[in-house]
């Protein structure tokens, strides 16, 4: 018997160089049927992404893909190279949505590392990298930086140079806009979109509570996580989770930005682009049979360079678990009220 | 802290005006997807809905969408607006398919409220809308009224003029087949149809035990809910859930009828269009575990107005759970068997 | 009041007869939104059926259909003319993918009864069938032995005349590659397809431990097996199943298959698409809650003839229950390990 290891054993933290490029696998044609299983997992109502005509009479082709989908795809492909043995998915910043992503697209992903820092317990690290997902036109289509904690395979291996990358707290606004043609004012209709409220209604330090919750199956985390073709084993795989500090599957940090993002069109419905991530910081973790909800703060309200059509909203969405959110539960002195799951940091467009 | 309340927070019974028109968000591009899905949702095997090959051949440009699925649709634009603070969802009629629907059509929905009457309790009162659905070219698809029952905000609040709008028993079989295209029966093959059993062998009375069972997930009734962008609250949270009467999550009542009609296969395989709903009733809740079985009535046999090619059936569709119908569990003395879950009458049409 | 048999009871053992043809019901056109909803339910990361772009690079139109996803649909139209009575399915062979399968197809299936064998206890029998899914083109795509074992309606129906056909241990090498355009060896991008490793690179003998697990939910094989539109009630019904052996719904072989198939990936990348069907075993059964595991070997590497692009590896996956597979749970002495549930051997082809 000969027994090859043709398997991926993933990258440990020793394996990654700084300024190294990865090229990940497995590019994939995202069509309206991805549209259609995103609405079916998390039921957002965005109208441009819910209807062609809705989409193209405001200047769209049709209706793009929605930004998170995007974003799910692209991570999906780095986790077989960059976070297979990841301890913790720790953070995301620096996020840009650079074009809109049609059905017939085919994105692939490619990765730079631009950070590393051992541990001081030598026994993990965290990798820094930043992640660009091309069209099949290689036209970037999404441009993020995360940072994960990854084991070591073996502890003595010597320690990299440390290298933290220096990373915005918030795009700048005259960044915004590049990833949304410009949009007819006068064809968006406020009462087929859902809401009356555009850019001059939001005021900075304004807060709205989201109200509705979302119970989280195990069938729905999983039929999403492998619809991005992410991987990571944690949230698969019951038998060996067992053995685990939870004792149950992780569902993956993206399902809840997109359920928090489609609860938040309550209260947000013409914020319909995702222009930049800022942060991201999933604070704890979910379970299947946890229900979800959020509440959202608007942190600055900003022109968008160029764009007489539309303005950007900073906002700050929080979800919980477990927990509704007509009190706004937050962090308080660096503490995060336990039921606290996701901390996200984000720019929107909405019609002015 | 500014809180502002730009969420929806639904409309209470004293919020609606008799005649008033309704205008609901979220207009919705439908796609092979939602067909794709419609059928592992609930496993239809109507081969006009199934092969656009077959659906070509006999009349239609390739398959239309099922007509629940566009029911289901049309239906959940109306939430939002009409059932957000709905305590139960009374019943349907007068629903008349007015046209296929395709892939790549984008529906929108349109509600006129032509009832209203308070209970006597005063906290509530039922609200009787007719609901449009239209595709993108602004033809009609589907028509129907249905009336619920809805909170009132205030229970000081004046009456309105009760009116109690007159609704026909069933369809006249004159107004049948304008949702369907002519049907070139010599090109309809009843053997890939799975159903040797044309409109002239079907007898008035005749009742059809479906034979099989369906058992529902969570998972699945909150994809399906979500894929017809149906926000009602009681579907998917059950942390809120977990105080109620039934301590659990409700299963969409449209869920079951989606349910019921797939199963109806089994006996009724050419019944291919539903052109008419002439009422329907959920006579009690159904919740996840629980399995679906259902048995149907012949009610009618009609000839279909101008149409040598297709006749109509008026179908009775009793849905049970956890109760096999083989003795075609029943309503006995105004008082339905325990495990009767929906009492569903519509006209189907099938070739002759 | 009238009740009559329009439902289908499913053949009995007596009913099938040697050489006869059946033709099955429901024609479906399978469209990107099953390939979507494949890749939801799986995880299958072969880039040839994940990304137009890279399919057509090598060869293809674009992106075909998973292969076992066209197995299941053929297969599905089976289940009601042969296996409704089934007490168990006993086995696959000979199976030859004839064609690629694009989105927009739309496939039929039809069977002729080959071999006939009735049980000691004269209370079921042994069916062989020979399964032939065609495209709308009329061209075969599939074709494919199982043999099952069906009730018999009547003990004392007379035994047919027992015949038991003879089957091929494996495809024939120079069979294989009828379903694969000629491949492109440049344009074949191992660094996007995942996996280093073309056919020179494996051996006789080899063996590949999967490494991943993936549990597996109630509502995940539901939709799976209504999305093949697979009837067999034992997949469906749990108020029917509580009061059998298993106390539980069975999850239908083939989602084990899909399952171990996808995750041979990790190790088996570029073997992009099953030539053929040696055979297949399901050695247990499968519950949801269970998380499968898998291994491979492989049995032979052969030049699959006239064809200087790809290669055939003969592989054997082994799929377990609660059980990894570092040290390849297997059959020795006749006795399979109590965690195994699926033995498959299959043909793939693989770039040289």
């Amino acid at each position: 018997m000969t027994v090859t290891t043709k398997t991926n054993p993933g990258r440990f933290f020793e394996d990654f160089r700084l300024g190294e490029t990865i090229h990940h696998a497995t590019p994939r044609t995202v069509t309206a049927a991805d549209a259609a299983l995103y609405t079916a997992l998390y039921g957002s109502r965005f109208a441009v992404q819910s209807s062609d005509e809705f989409a193209h009479r405001i200047g769209y082709e049709r209706s793009p893909l929605d930004d998170l989908l995007v974003f799910h795809v692209v991570f999906g492909k780095t986790v077989p190279d960059v976070s297979l043995n990841a301890v913790a998915n720790l953070g995301y910043a620096n996020g840009h949505f650079l074009r809109p992503v049609y059905p017939g697209d085919t994105l692939s992903t490619v990765s730079e590392v631009i950070g590393l820092k051992e541990n001081s317990n030598r026994k993990t690290g965290v990798v820094y990298v930043r992640s660009r997902g091309f069209n099949q036109h290689g036209y970037g289509v999404l441009d993020y930086v995360r940072w994960v904690m990854v084991r070591k395979r073996d502890e003595a291996a010597p320690a990299p140079e440390e290298h933290v990358p220096d990373l915005p707290a918030a795009a700048d606004p005259s960044t915004l806009g590049v990833g949304c043609p410009p949009i007819d004012g006068e064809a968006y209709d406020d009462v087929l979109a859902g809401s009356l409220h555009r850019w001059g209604d939001y005021a900075r330090g304004e807060r709205i509570d989201h109200v509705d919750g979302m119970t989280v199956e195990e069938a729905e985390h999983q039929l999403a996580t492998r619809l991005y073709q992410n991987t990571a084993k944690v949230h698969f795989d019951q038998h060996a989770a067992a053995g685990t500090r939870f004792a149950r599957r992780l569902i993956y940090g993206g399902h809840v930005i997109s359920l928090a993002r489609a609860l938040s069109f309550n209260g947000l419905g013409n914020a319909f682009h995702i222009a930049a991530i800022n942060g991201g910081r999933h604070v704890a973790p979910l379970f299947a049979g946890d229900t979800v909800y959020a509440w959202s703060e608007i942190l600055d309200v900003a022109e968008a360079a160029g764009r007489p059509d539309v303005g950007a909203l900073r906002i700050r969405t929080v979800a919980t678990k477990n927990r509704p959110c007509a009190d706004f539960p937050d962090r308080t002195g660096g503490e995060y009220d336990p039921a606290v799951i996701l901390d996200f940091d984000y720019w929107a467009l909405i019609p002015r």
